[in-house]
């Protein structure tokens, strides 16, 4: 009996798939990684029913499925479980989907009764499809990572930002502002990743009698003469973030910069954010912006090498930590 | 102690519940039930993520969802999810999905390595949301009944189909024909509801070497002079169908009737069927059927008093098996 | 064969079990109900492993098992299990798993790499011993909810408290108050709840180089002269909203009063409690306080009423969600 | 909308199913509930495959599946677990297996490395098939009972021998003998019953260098001039019996009378049993005595009214431990 | 610390086991692979329970459980998963069963309700008890590697057929044949492999009034004096066959090869075989053939060089799509 | 593309945890493996839950999680459950939980209707957690084993213990005593280890009216002038063990020595211990026994040689059946 045939040697081998979704973004982390994005054959059927089949056998890997979520969201969302799928029933040896905007995690809780919790039926379906563990991006909230029954990579864009504004601004001058409510925690962090800066928020009165209907918005906190960073996780619209720009100016605010670090930029957000007052929006790139979204104040930074180097220190068994340390 | 207050009544509640896929079926369907499609507020989000509320408890109900496929399809299968999530959440007591037409069922096998199930992924999503048992019809394979682990009820919509048929063409001049080698059998079934009839089909020669290449078509079995009806489950763009028609034209086949389940109509089907010298063509609704589809040789006959007859049996645990016998 | 043999009514027997964690509260809850805490035998060994057995047959029962978590919590949530366990073996038809205080529920998150997600296995743990599903109060972030597989109905004690502060206070003069930059969307809610009073929060400056130092408390928003309702969803060392007390007397405030649901109140929240300056303190009795950790400022609200009410309504498959509308 | 159309009675039906393995154990059980056993196509394809189909329609049903394990054993479990499979796509409410022996009990544990413990894959496949619940007797040790994740009832039928030895034979004359040193706590129990009677034991001396080799047998306890009752869980091939008998006797044992549930009588049972010297061998009916298996010294006592009051209780939802207090 | 100790190679060692329904074949596969059949101890208890014992250490092993499927069926079946229940119990790493005939495959589907889909269920039972992937031979329908959740290598055994077909017999002449309406595809592909030979096919017409019986067979197609290639996925009892090779004889057939993967050849198949007129009937060994049911016109090919270069394209995560190229 | 960025060596990390329950037992086990228990945080928040944290990364790494279970025995459990969390989603390749001693071992079964069995649960929970396989030292009954879904290492101490005594005492005068009815079976295991000699047990008559009250105590088996080795799994209060010294005293034994695997020894189990009139009393430290509880015939032998050679075959994919050949 020779040792060649019942035994093997056991190398990893890393594979990177790109779902439709941003295959910009996909070709920028493939380059950071120095390996190439595997062929696949990917193609709607008339009716939109998605096909894929990968060019190269895919058994004994370690898969990272990357999908970005624009529009159509919920067909990258099938396009993305298809892939997992094919990779499970391919051998696959683990599977990790990249999502660097998990879709509808704003949904997360229910807000009221007979309400679904769709950001965990998205964790739900990835496990089921294949996937045995997560790499994402900024979630709406640090909770979601517990929707998924394994390990979760949650990093974070903010360093990237930061590091951005700081280099392009007078950071003594900077007040943090949270557009509303939820988020003055965030803007807590960043005021101190500023190294101390005052913090500021949009505080909203509404009428508890009638639903959803705001009575009215006023800063709480002092940003007269600030250059004032206003801080969101997501741009969708842009009509809080923009609001929350003029209720600035009007209480005597300098500059204001807008940060996040998904720029899902849906109509009519171009328009309001090129003719808010906002001096700078910055953004990351883990949604695709097209051409026809962009204007002349708009930063765009990219997330790749951020993904590259969490994908190599996930395929490497090395410390995701070091990456985001000081963040939490 | 008092009783009624740790004792109550178990009566069940059926309640119907309808995506945005078709809601034209979803009323039939409960008109024949003589129920109300429970109100819900269904909205996307300005980023494509659905939103869905019940605007009645659910509580303890009989739930049933029903939900149709045409185009975006994805959108209406992630809504059909979320729908379920929602009831599961809001203790419904039992789920039915109801999909006369189930996606994907195409992609019930791997045709090569490195592809995916998706037919079988479907499945899995529907009960990992929540469903505890589909109600579907005419799948395009049998064996995907298999796929759900739980009760499903497969009906049959071909008697609508023959009926109509037998009684607007003279059954003794009919030859069932399938359009290909894969669904001879489906043919036979035909050709003995008609009581005996002939059967043919069409024969494609492919080249081994060249993948999906057909190198010809003919006919086999007799088919001069008689009524072909040439049947399928569904036709998407119609050009096998279409092809099929010129084929038993070509043979000398004497008129020509096609008859399918699920009329999915992708472009360029409507040109294609009008045009193809077939003259009738008859589907159900399964799939809604916009006006602009629409041409003079179409019939339609509607798939709901068999979904309302189905969802009535199930609610009251009647045998469904009488509505489908002598199909199999 | 006789109808009697085949057939049975199918009656649901509503039966409340009860943790050793806070007997008294089941006692409550049972009163409102009409009905008795079901006998049960539950004993430690000598080596601490709990024994249970119910006295009655729980067979078919829609079992409702309330347990509190006080000290020594780990040993009630073993008592919990055991007796979700024991249910199930008995062949009760549906358990709900009542937890008024939900333990664990501050590691909602990993807030660095290699840390557990507590409050998502306390969900996964509760399931697998046999809980179909869970009631709880004010859980420390709505998307616990999420993290159970099943319904979940989260209700809300701050009707409780605010309907007790509207009456005691003066309304007008209210402002409502975070103790820190995590609540203050909560606090928004409060200020709706009282008519649209104004809000503040109390903001710590972190320094990003030295983990979880300190570096500076300061107030956020106006308070001076204004009655500050100074919120929290639970009160465990009471450090925090002490110092919060003492940063607003600083800052001018006038009377302050502390409102959380859960009055956790280890050592030595009631020595800070009582001494620092606060005019009340209102809890709930999620959880039991002890006769040696009440002071004079304490005031005590139950929340046995809302628990039954909504006991109730889950069994009588009733609407819970009017039961807290307008609060989310 | 008519309320007939939308709310039904929910009345559950008994229906009870039997294999091949044992059908007039089926027709008493059916006998003492009054109630039928529901016909069915069961047959064996020519290669063995076994094909089963109900008669009736068993939606909604709370279906008990009764299966006895003679001889082909493993084709009788697959028979059930197709019964089993058909009942959960078939729409039955609830499934309850009846095993009256259960199969593969004495690998309940890995012996030594390597080993399977079949007793839990037996359990698992149970589950998996879609048994919601067991009913079973006398398990090989009572731990089986937690193989299932599920509601078991685990019926003993010792009072049925234990009241049939009482009427036959003085009782102040008894031992009660354990054939070896494993089951000498449940002889100590019938003793108990008996009213304090003594016990014994046959101590089998093992080279532990030579596995499985006995050295020698002998008696612990007192057993001379007494009636012996000789008991066991099963009697297989009846060689460990057997021999005890011959050891009680020349140990100057009185009368001998071997009594066990399980009466399987493989060969050469009967032929060791007849010929043993024991005065009688009393066993149930949890398994099919061929007539050619009987011999004169043989008493059979049937196990259906145990079996029909427990699937009484169970689809009442009484109390079943009424049915075996005082055993454990 | 020293590195040894608390590092450790992770080469990967292939185990091939076998059970008892056809030795011969794992023989052939082991030489094939240059290993050796782990050797084993599998008994029967004389009830008919199976035992199993590995007598070496399967830790960290990638196993492959190869079982054939002669009768008695279910035995073999209960045997592969004791014998997978073993490994998952002694660690091993990845556990492949090996199935070159499918059990129950032909129960795929309900032809009506209230029967099982029991080729699901053998799934179901093999991933219970552990089985990671599945490795089978020309499935009854491609469908059911759906019924599976996880990888499954779904060999083709034609090409073997195909080649030898091909030496030694005229292609030109050759008509290949389906025996029924149902496998026309199959036999489609076996023409377009032929390079494009005409089709034919038995056309049964039944009664729909009165189920399962056949009024009428004849040959659609052309096959006077052809070589007719009569295929089919299986031969059980060799009815079916054995009357279609009479049908294409009176329709003027010249000689007529019977080709099928799976000899089953239960009774009375060797003498309607052997009697009907074919020219030769050539098989694969996936299941065994008694020298009793041989005859003079059977040629049996071994399958063992396609199982074994599967096994080793797992072992070594090679692609095993190029051994099956160009079939579907 | 460069090799080295997409293939990554495979090398196993062993890694040692250590729950907060017996530290002590640990350091010996890392001390046997030569490697460090990896450093953590684990403390109680004020409230009593806890919080644990690794000091490195655990991803890719072969984990062992050691956790003994002294009082207070729910807190041990709830850190071990966390700590497996945290090694699940810190991307630990493989968990083992090791468990000298299984918690709840006693409550293996229902003694009657309406009672958890709370061993199957703790399986059930580690494997929810995360827990791939389980390392345990004689568990109070060898089925337990099976309540695990998964490999299952179950080692023994005796050899430990029988290599002591008999270097300690004179072989040819051993008697082994079971204390009670339920482990003659061991006994007679120890009474062939020890060479072939002879027997006895303890019988208690039980009044079958009166519930647990036990009538009367006497040996059977001739113990008169023997040293009596009194066995038992675990001494928890003393009770039984130190009322069986007596008897055997009152019969007439010779030296009494006591040996147990698990030394809980629950209050009053030392004052009970060392006025019973044993010579010795022999146990492992599986749990840690606090100066206050040691007397002078307390002999403690260390089990960590024994887990440390186990958890290095599991981790080197050895054979761990030689470890405990004989014993079964």
């Amino acid at each position: 009996m020779a040792t060649t045939s019942t035994r093997a040697g056991n190398d990893k081998k890393l594979m990177l798939f790109s779902g439709r979704g941003h295959p910009e973004l996909a070709k920028q982390v493939a380059a950071e990684l120095n390996v190439e994005v595997t062929p696949q054959t990917a193609r709607d059927f008339a009716n939109g029913e998605i096909f894929v089949r990968f060019e190269e056998s895919v058994r004994g890997s370690d898969a990272f499925v990357l999908q970005s979520y624009p529009q159509p969201l919920n067909t990258w969302l099938m396009e993305q479980l298809i892939m997992i799928d094919a990779l499970k029933r391919g051998s696959a040896k683990r599977i990790t989907a990249v999502l660097p905007f998990y879709p509808y995690a704003r949904q997360d809780k229910k807000h009221r009764g007979r309400e679904p919790i769709s950001a965990r039926l998205i964790a739900d379906l990835l496990k089921t499809a294949g996937a045995d563990r997560l790499i994402t991006v900024d979630l709406h909230t640090d909770q979601i990572q517990g929707f998924f029954d394994g390990p979760v990579d949650h990093m974070h864009a903010d360093r990237t930002l930061i590091e951005y504004i700081g280099a392009n601004y007078d950071v003594q001058r900077i007040t943090v502002v949270s557009p509303d409510s939820g988020r003055v925690r965030s803007a807590e962090k960043w005021a101190d990743s500023f190294g101390g800066r005052p913090l500021a928020f949009i505080h909203k009165t509404r009428d508890p009698l009638v639903p959803n209907q705001v009575k009215a918005n006023r800063v709480v906190g002092d940003v007269e003469g600030q250059t004032c960073i206003l801080i969101d996780d997501m741009i969708d619209t842009g009509g809080t973030i923009a609001g929350a720009v003029r209720v600035l100016k009007e209480a005597g605010a300098g500059d204001v910069v807008i940060a996040a670090t998904h720029g899902i930029l849906s109509d009519p957000a171009t328009e309001r954010l090129a003719n808010c007052g906002a001096k700078e929006v910055v953004v990351t790139n883990t949604l695709p912006i097209d051409d026809s979204k962009h204007f002349e104040t708009l930063t765009e930074l990219s997330i790749a090498p951020l993904l590259a180097r969490t994908i190599r220190e996930v395929f490497e068994n090395g410390s995701v930590t070091s990456l985001f340390d000081g963040h939490a």
